[in-house]
């Protein structure tokens, strides 16, 4: 078993993790909303990373099967004990590749995708890798965020360029931190039928401190996670980085809103 | 009465009126969902235009008795006729300035307001005028978009650059065509209480062809409405304006998509 995984953007550190299980619970109910798998099937999550998905498909599917992979060892160890920490037992781990799926084909009922395809060099190539898994007439749900998407007030030119600081490290490391927009566009030309593509929108203002709690916590420190690399390869100046940061964090305060979509597609292998 | 109106962005000719009316049917559902006026109840349309919402209104709330005004007489007569031709008896027009409200306090039970506060050049005095005419305890509805929230597939530099155009148009005629985000400063700004929120999103793909004609109907031949002006100050050039329009028509075919983004909020005048 190889332990040479692929760069994250967003590293894999705690405090990483923290925030990927902060944001699984905050956004749990908008995303997963509509997935429900039936008792007896077999379902493949393509990546779980440190199991923030995994245990509420788990818990909202519990007469499926499921199949969590990931090429981090290190995430899976952390996926797999939160899971059974909730004594969690319908989900089976697995070390493996989505760019190199080791399993035959139709071996699934159905496939789970979140937040993975805009890491990834070449998702339609991936895509149809999926595709070749899936039985006919199965599933696979894709979720995806969009950074194009982020409306603020009070607006911040500053605020947008440290956003654009994470777009662009995201796509030197190959990845695509716009993709939501692109789902249609994926699906359908990797293939899938009856593509229904449904915008999810995360709205904060200080009558939904749940939200607001989340854009801190999800949002804004996903990039202040790229601070260093950011100014390290001159994207932006010191200064622009801080008020930056600062008029992001006004947007959670006051009379600041925060708007953000994440986009859900759901596709079907032809008969 | 008056005749000496506001100018207005888009401008008030046929075609115009014909993107309102395509307007108002295709978002009705979504914008108009959640409301409702109990029988009898007193409602403040401000301003109606050529009464695209004034129809809906009166036919989902068919107890309630509305007033719409407009500043532009042209308009009304348009609206009347729109209105008389469905048969529709349960609204009352008056030419009036939505700044200088001729209603004495607390006249209303509700106010509804569509597409109304992009166009004012101090929309939170206008809504502290119209807190003065709504009884404690009446709601008050607000109907915005927001340019910043549009997402295009393919994304397009000039194609932004053909919006941007129209928000600085806008800008300069004393409106703000980013307005949407900014609805819970200006509600909680006003004094209303119990202000919510709530984003609409229209998301337009292959699969959704009401909306993909909507959104050529609607949004591109309302930034196309701009271009004679945009061009004579020198916003843009010829050809830039060109290729963004044609950048955004590309959104609606083939595999493209557009997304964009509406706000309604709701508040009441405290008891």
């Amino acid at each position: 078993m190889s332990t040479n995984y692929e760069p994250y953007v967003h590293g894999r550190s705690d405090r990483e993790a923290e925030r990927l299980n902060c944001q699984a619970s905050k956004l749990a109910e908008l995303l997963h909303q509509g997935t429900r798998y039936p008792q007896g099937s077999r379902v493949l999550e393509a990546a779980c990373g440190v199991g923030a998905q995994t245990s509420i498909l788990a818990r909202n599917s519990p007469g499926a099967e499921f199949v969590s992979i990931d090429i981090s060892p290190e995430s899976l160890i952390r996926a797999k004990l939160r899971v059974s920490e909730e004594g969690i037992t319908n989900v089976t781990f697995r070390q493996a590749d989505v760019c190199h799926l080791p399993f035959g084909p139709e071996t699934f009922d159905h496939i789970f995708v979140c937040f993975l395809l805009e890491h990834l060099p070449d998702p339609l190539h991936s895509l149809k890798g999926m595709k070749e898994i899936l039985r006919p007439g199965g599933t696979i749900t894709i979720i995806e965020g969009d950074h194009g998407s982020a409306l603020l007030f009070p607006d911040s030119r500053e605020a947008h360029k440290v956003i654009d600081c994470l777009v662009h490290l995201q796509r030197e490391m190959g990845g695509n931190a716009l993709i939501g927009r692109e789902l249609w566009h994926l699906m359908t030309g990797a293939g899938f039928a009856k593509v229904a593509v449904s915008p999810r929108i995360v709205y904060a203002d200080r009558s939904r401190p749940e939200f607001v709690e989340g854009v801190k916590n999800i949002f804004i420190a996903m990039v202040e996670g790229v601070r260093e690399l950011a100014i390290d390869r001159r994207l932006v100046d010191n200064e622009t980085w801080e008020k930056g940061i600062r008029d992001l964090y006004r947007t959670t305060e006051q009379d600041g809103t925060f708007c953000y979509t994440f986009f859900k597609a759901v596709g079907t292998r032809d008969l």
